[in-house]
Parts: structure tokens; sequence; C-alpha cells
């Protein structure tokens, strides 16, 4: 099992030589500078990422990392935790709204088994299974260090498996019941954010529940004392094994030079891990939509990111990722297909106006 | 030639029974109500369109109106007023942003000269011109009435055609040099606010130009005071060609019960003339892209919209439109292909966790 500090050692700068090949390319074509926004800097960042000036992402690969919260013996909640284990199965059967929208949009989908409480055995979901759950972070640690860098290893290997087979850019979902608390004590520890500033309604929660949550989180802050500058303290004591492999995953994307695309709060919340682990790994990341969880803004502030759309999605599971893939697959073709000024013929007059008459004259006349 | 009055009356509120079933079958999807936000909204509105509660988006067709406006003689404009014919032709052959995006994202797309001051015949620019290009507004009316309203038509009946050839979906844009000039006019007396916000810096102007453009646009409304509550008196005053053909689509894709994506800023202006001459019409409009220009919050909050993703574009040409039809199309695939509840197993618990075990006793072995 490759250690994580190697994974780690190997994620290099962007190449500004190739972003600078880009960024001329783009400078050629025939629009106004700047003005195709963010598909223009998406052309140039994915330069920096492969090497490469010009790229494609048609493979696509997204990568969901599964595993039980222990935390959900408090009752923070809506969702049973035998939800995580259904649905773990139903993504790898096409069923779930991940699944599905990353069927339509022609995305491989791989479930890995992190910490599933279940046994996932005779499914096609991969095991990578490191306990059956996690510890309860509002008594105790998640977990301990040797486990969460082993989580972190999983996932880099897993993003770097996906690379060597073909993915030219990957996204990182999860699915795990109770994973929206684990996320909201994460980005507290990391950005210092009090909880209440830090915990979302998750899937729906009462008012009750609501107060609940934040008070868990307090609580897991509180007994666990992670150490904000060692992101693996904060991810053993109050993070899961679904962020932890999640963190490694985007690590493993960036030493694998492949973009990946963070899908909500949850996502976020292990893209941040990462960077704190390795912050030349930033540039490897993409965001995708806007999360409704109010600790998503602080994450992404947190990143320097800021979302590509917004649909009021709150669903996880890597549902945000197929359409980011559309937006980076809309950025290669504006970089390729364009015309330069000079093949569009803008600089050479060709289509000189012939006449310029009075419009009133000419106004009821169907031919001009 | 269809009269416009008879578009507009052939305009259907929406199917509220095809809504209802499009809503019962997203209750019944296995996820957290409401958590696939505007992909759920989207699917239930294109149920009220096309009064199926099941639908596709595979038929897309971009419709671009082209005509050039008189008010370049003022010199708010950055790009040289040829640009229009140049752009109009190249979009035809495949070369600009906005044709790069409608190839790779598989739209079929049309332009429609309906006043591009030059001769385009021999091109596949499709030849529906009334005029040389318009009046310049800040001197006197862009055209007279029933050329507005021609053009009106005109758009209703491109729209239409794209129906009857199979479209499923339609993206409104332009081109047009001049016509953010015309757009802010077209805002400013539509909704009121006044010209220094609805003008914007249009393709990059300097401050000086930029501050022309605002006195521009007080001109064109002080010498022409357009009726606010006669849209086609609007079109007519200070609108232009491209957006009067733009507004028609919009009315046209209503009475054909098809979903009409708007564009940016002009496209927005042109909807919300659709809408002020048919307010049913207004349920059948499907927003894309925050434009960065001024004016487009003001119309998007008139049109009671908000945009679906965020990328910083400027170009005009209807390209957001693409990138808009893939949401749709998601929003599609989702009601069509999740599981329901019952189908997910969530209710049986089919899966029922068989051990929940000490977190702390299972590390480090890596098959739990």
């Amino acid at each position: 099992m490759k250690d994580i500090q190697s994974v780690i050692d190997a994620v290099s700068p962007l190449s500004s030589a190739a972003m600078e090949a880009a960024r001329k390319r783009q400078a050629k074509l025939a629009k106004p500078p700047g003005s195709l926004g963010r598909l223009e800097e998406l052309s140039i960042q994915l330069a920096g990422i492969t090497g490469n000036a010009h790229n494609q992402v048609k493979v696509r690969h997204l990568l969901i990392f599964a595993a039980d919260n222990g935390v959900v013996a408090e009752g923070i909640a809506s969702t049973p935790p035998s939800v995580t284990a259904q649905q773990s199965v139903n993504l790898t059967l096409g069923k779930t709204g991940a699944a599905v929208l990353a069927a339509h949009f022609g995305c491989k989908l791989t479930v890995y088994d992190v910490g599933v409480n279940a046994d996932l055995s005779g499914t096609a979901v991969i095991n990578r299974k490191l306990a059956f759950g996690t510890g309860n972070i509002a008594r105790g640690p998640a977990m301990p260090r040797e486990m969460a860098l082993k989580a972190l290893q999983i996932g880099a290997e897993a993003a770097l498996e996906a690379i060597a087979g073909g993915a030219e850019v990957l996204g990182i979902g999860e699915m795990g019941i109770g994973n929206t608390t684990t996320s909201a004590a994460v980005t507290a520890a990391l950005t210092g954010l009090p909880a209440e500033k830090a915990v979302g309604r998750g899937a729906g929660l009462t008012d009750e529940a609501f107060r609940k949550k934040q008070q868990v989180v307090r609580m897991a802050l509180q007994i666990n004392a992670p150490d904000p500058a060692d992101p693996a303290d904060v991810l053993a004591k109050v993070g899961g094994l679904d962020l932890a492999a999640m963190a490694g995953a985007f690590l493993g994307a960036a030493a694998g030079r492949r973009p990946a695309v963070i899908d909500g709060f949850i996502s976020a919340a292990a893209a941040l891990c990462a960077v704190r682990l390795c912050p030349a790994a930033k540039g490897y990341l993409v965001p995708s939509h806007a999360s409704v969880e109010i600790g998503s803004k602080a994450l992404m502030e947190a990143l320097g990111l800021s979302p590509l759309f917004d649909l009021q999605m709150r669903l996880g599971e890597g549902s945000g990722c197929p359409l980011a893939f559309e937006v980076l697959d809309a950025a290669c073709a504006v970089l390729d297909g364009m015309a330069t000024f000079d093949e569009a013929g803008i600089d050479d007059h060709y289509l000189e106006p012939i006449r310029r008459i009075d419009a009133f004259a000419a106004g009821g006349d169907d031919n001009g």
C-alpha cells in the first residue's frame, strides 16, 4: 500500500508553460477577451493540470466512498443509518440520483466501502472496509490516527487506479448517513468557524434536531480538541472514514495530474483536508455546484473557489459532478474548436458591409 | 405570414395535471424531498410545458437572430459593426463560441438575418431581412411599429418551424453589434430603471465610452418616449430587429409548447418583451447563465427567474443555451431514471446492517 506521504510528495505545481500556451490560444480566439469567462479559466487550469495545452474530459470517473458514522447514535440524522448500505448498493445498480446522472453523462461510477456498517460482499461495491462504522465523535474520536492515514491511502489509490484506467477527470462523492455532522465538525476545526456557522440542516431536520446537531458538533470539538494544524488529527478525531478516503482521492488525483471535481459540502470538507495536507493539490480542484449547506460557503472561501452552478441541490453522492464534467468539456471544446481572429476573417473584412441604407426606406421589404 | 396576435392567442397556461403527475413522481423518488433542487423544479416545469409528465430534450435547436443597430453611429460599441455580418456567417460555419458549444452539445443552429447591414446571400444565413440595420435610437426611433410587429412574427415563425421540425427545446440567441445598448434602453423602458442602472460595459468599453453609452440610452429614452405599457412601441422606438425577432421566438416557443432557454442580457430583454406582450409565455422560459451585464439582474427579477449557472460569460450569440440544455436533460433523466423508495428497497430494509462492532476493534483490518 502506497504511503500517503509519498502521494503528497508526488504532487507537482501546475505547469506554467502549458497554462501560458492555453492563455495565448484563448487570446487569439475570435471573441472579446475574457468573454467566455470561466470556460476560459478552466481551459487554462486544465492545461496546467495535465501539462498539455489541449485537453479532453471524455473519460469521466465518479468515485464514491461509503462509510457509516458513529455520531448517528446522537440522533442527528433524519435518515436511518441502514440507508448507507442500501444506497451504496443502489448506486452500483444505477438507481440513485447520482447514479442516474453519472450514467446519463457517460461517467464510470465506482463505490468503495471504506467503513459501511454492513457486509456488502456479493454486491458490486468494492471492499476496502477499515471498520464497521466509526466511533461517535460526540463521545470520543472517530478512529485512531493510523486508521485515518490508511483511509487517506485507500482514497489516493482509488484515484490513481482510476487514472491508470484512463480517467481524464474524477468526481469525488460519498454515501454515509451522519456525514454532514462530521463535515461540519471538520469545517469548524479547520476554519475556526463556530459550530453554529458550520452546521446545516442536512437532509431535512426539524428545529429540535437542528439545535441538537449544533450541540453535537460543539461537544465533538470540545471533547476531541482536534489540532487544526494537523488535518490527519482532525479527520481521525471528528471526521469519518468517508471523509478521509475522499481527502485521499483528491490527493491521488493531484498526484496523477488529473482534475478532481468537488461535489457538495462533504466533498468540499474533504477537499479542504487535502489542501491542508498538501497546498499544491489546490490547483487540481474544480468546484461544481453551490451546496445549500451553510458550511459550504466557508469551505469554498477557504479553498479560494466559487461554484460553477447553483441548482439548489443537496443530495450528495457526487451528484453535482457529472454536470461539472460537462462544463469542463465545454471549456475544452471552446479552446479547441473556436476560430482565431485570423481564421474568422475579422481583420480581413472579408464581408465588408456593402451598403448602409436608411432603415425606414427598406421597411416592409422581405428581401431588404 | 402568421399574425403575431394569433401566436399570442395560441399560448396556453402550463398543464397543471401534467405538473401534478411529475410532482407526485418526484415525491416517490428515493431521495430526501427537494434534494435535487432545481432539477426537480425543471422536470415539473417541463411537464407543464409539454403536457406530459415525462419529457426529453434530445433535439435542441439554437435560433440566432442577427441584425445591425443604427445606434453604433454614436460610437458606443467596442467592435466594428462589420462584425455582425462576419460573425453571422461564422456562426453557420461552426467557428464562433456559440457555434462550437452548439456542435459540442448536439444542438442544431440556425442564423436568421432579420436586419444585417450586408448582403448575406450565398451564405447559410437564412434571409428574413427587414432592413439593412435600424435607425439610431439616440436620434429617433429604431424602426416603424409595423416593422417591429413583422420582426416579432418572423421570430415566432422561426420558433414554430423549429418545433415542427422536431425541436424539443429552443435556445434564443443573437448577433448584433450595438445590441447591449438597445437592450439597456428596452430594460430601462420596461422596468423603469434609470439608464445608469441598465447600462453595462458590453464587450469591453473604456470609461469614456461607458459614460457615452449611458448618455446615449438617456437620449434614446428622452427623444423617443417609449410607452412602457406597449412592448411593441418599446421595441420599435428603442429596440432593434434582433430584439424584436427574439421576443417573437419566445412567443413562438410558448405557442408551440416547448421550453425556450434565455441566453444572456439581450436574450433576457427580449424575453421580458415577450412576457409583457403575453404573460402566459413566462412559464415556458428557462434561464441559463448569469450575465455579467448589470441590467441582467433587473431583467431576471422582472421575469421572476434566477440563473442556473454563473460562468462569468458575456459572449452572447446564445452561448449560454447549450449548457442549459444539458441541465434540462439532467432534470428529465432524474425523473425518468431514479428508483422510487419502493424500488430502492429503502422501506424494505433488504440490507439490514448485520452487526455494529466497535470501530476501534476493527481498526487495521482491511476486510473489516
